[in-house]
């Protein structure tokens, strides 16, 4: 059992833990939203937020807001517990 | 400026997370050392600890021990500082 077997490999990647870091505290958050607040592309956003549905961290509900295309995302429940898992091995990790 | 601009990515994997956890606290971590602790194979701790050294967040230092080769690795005062602003970062990020 090493120090790092909780550190999930799906929160890697700074732009997913941003992705979760901000739907811990927002119900929801859209595409615009988090592209501002991370300043990522758009392609580096959708490809992390993929990731994270796939895992089934994240869901996203595509709608129409004044005719314009919009997607939201929230986190799911096993994505609450699995980030707030691999924060609490961080702080371990870090001695925190 | 981004919620994740002062995540540092050469600590996005957490292979590198933990090999520069363990060298914040040790002086001198040998490879073998390293590798038990963290629960990794050979091929990857060196391609990690190979990327942070490029960085020179770590000091690499090969020697022999009674004749068997020994690989010693520490952590550069510039790793130290980039870690610490890295963590510094993450808990912000995640509203500790």
């Amino acid at each position: 059992m090493g120090l790092i077997n909780n550190i999930n490999k799906a929160f890697d990647h700074r732009i997913r833990l941003g992705i979760m870091s901000i739907l811990m505290v927002n119900e929801y958050a859209d595409f615009k939203m988090l592209k501002e607040l991370l300043d990522v592309t758009d392609g580096n956003l959708a490809s992390h937020a993929k990731a994270l549905e796939k895992e089934e961290y994240i869901k996203v509900e595509k709608s129409f807001i004044d005719r314009k295309p919009n997607t939201k995302y929230s986190a799911t429940p096993l994505g609450r517990a699995a980030f707030k898992k691999h924060i609490e091995a961080l702080e371990k990790l870090i001695g925190k």
